[in-house]
């Protein structure tokens, strides 16, 4: 079957107050038959890195075309530019703030700066820049129509772990998801144990290689390694979150 | 690209317990190739004034035709009506309590009253009648065929701020958002300052024009003046809440 | 107009850390023009049990031809089998632990266990093992075709109230609803009361039979016989959760 304009939604608005049916109205209307896709509107509020994280799981997965909108956006009404990039073949919008930094991290990615329009409210930029310039793009509008190229995009990047001279890996937390796992910044390994909490954890290939409640170490679904408890939440056992220590041995 | 009739949700559901998810499969049985939308069902439980506000935010936004199923009922197996809408080109469905009411005010509105089916669960007419109706409108069956005229539904406005001699509108908070604005009923203005929790507060144009941390007033994104602190919670920071009072000097 | 493929979606993911999004990436890269249908993304983390009363509530009321997709997978990573569900006209995919006791429980249900591909994460078999299979099932691919017939799939029931010599139902509370209403595994009956909680209700008709504030037990639209608080949560005022015990009297 012939499919229809995809736009995806990030935001950390919530949805109980309105905002989000706004945000969706305006698209739909200007973007007639396009399928919405929630993507999540619970990131925690203004909290750019866990957008970042989140969008880097899934922006590639969608169909080429996707229009991916992202806004957690603290910055609304200050100086910090809006703006629509072309990366691997799909579109993303939203704030300069390091957000989007997955898709500009792609050598060929190209950013514009969106116009703000004269009437936009300074406090909900997702409403009266954003969607409208999704919605562009959702029917078909060049990304070079949207505003003049914008040079250096804010980037942000996962810290890199350090390697130690005896084969330590010292890398930290980067994220906690809703089940309590500890997602890291080190490459998944088979074998070896992780340093964590003052606890020693084995490397396991899956949940099935130990017993329901152990503590271990795995690789995750985006190949990183993550600390995790066996029907339970490591995060709450360990005490652990973004910047928690680890150390992991061969 | 063609467009398909358009149902918005908006519940005090919440998800987990699969009510939405009986309610959505009622609605694309009846009304097959329809586009249901998610506003939210994460009103707070049995709350009709954050339903009214949240409706208030977005049901002209929508394309003309839409058709907005709006479930906060407390008063689901009482003697409450229910009812559907037609205003501004749009329809609406759900109960008699008030929550309709920011499309009600329209003065061309008309509003007739369903029949609930003899079968229909006295605890879900979410389901049993909100959902059909909605499916109705959306496959095109006039407002008109699905009950008779209901000649005063419940309307419930926001309440009206005082105005002093001196020029001081004495308003009150009406609403605070997950970001911890504190949403006034006062019309929002360029200038003055606001009293608010024993603390003087400036009004400013945008985030922009205070430094980060400060508390400011400004006009939010429906034209009210709302109470907000910058990269932080206003209405946590002064322990604001629905009817907290405030004064706003020119 | 011509319906789309239909695909609902209930897991335990939550939504901020960006799993779903990967989730429907997968599935609209490889069954583009599928209409998704959120259901929840809100169980409880690894709860089964909450997973399965919400399916029982909701898959029979979607078209014929839908496919259901339910993670709720505590097993992931163990031995548990992946499958793929065909049962009144329906389709359903997700772990074998019990999650879709619902559509195993009619008798022409046939089921297939899923082949896990070599490269798919140990952790994350909804993007890697489900929505694959979810979306070859939208795009009309055989049940038969997804793997070998899986003979004895894991089933649970709601456990069956006692009945008693005077006529007494023994029975408990199986699910507490957002609105803190108690669901039991009683069938509804009018008339008669209900012992919980050392107090005494009655059983109504409606929610309007009985006074604002007031106890009551009625029938849920389930037909499970439910204890509610008449606008207010009677799980909080009588402290139910999972398991406390009624005892219903004619």
């Amino acid at each position: 079957m012939q499919a229809r304009p995809l736009v995806t939604l990030l935001t950390d608005f919530g949805t109980a107050d309105g905002y989000v049916g706004e945000l969706k109205g305006v698209l739909l209307s200007a973007a007639p038959g396009t399928d919405l896709v929630d993507v999540s509107h619970e990131v925690p509020p203004q909290d750019i890195e866990s957008g970042r994280l989140a969008l880097a799981r899934y922006w590639r997965r969608y169909p080429e075309g996707t229009v991916h909108l992202v806004v957690v956006d603290p910055g609304v009404g200050t100086e910090r530019a809006a703006v629509a990039v072309a990366s691997a073949d799909r579109f993303l919008v939203g704030p300069d703030n390091g957000v989007l930094s997955p898709a500009l991290l792609v050598p060929s990615a190209r950013t514009v700066r969106l116009t703000v329009p004269p009437g936009a409210s300074p406090t909900f930029h997702g409403r009266d820049v954003f969607a409208p310039a999704a919605a562009a793009l959702a029917r078909g509008v060049a990304l070079a129509e949207l505003g003049p190229a914008h040079a250096h995009p804010v980037v942000r990047r996962t810290p890199e772990p350090e390697r130690w001279a005896d084969g330590t890996v010292a890398g930290e937390v980067v994220a906690v998801d809703r089940f309590g796992n500890a997602i890291t910044n080190c490459m998944g390994l088979h074998g070896g144990t992780v340093e964590v909490a003052g606890t020693t954890v084995p490397i396991v290939r899956a949940y099935g290689d130990a017993p329901p409640g152990a503590l271990v170490a795995l690789t995750g679904s985006t190949g990183l390694l993550e600390i995790a408890q066996r029907d339970g939440s490591a995060a709450r056992r360990l005490g652990l979150s973004r910047g928690s220590k680890v150390l992991v041995r061969r």
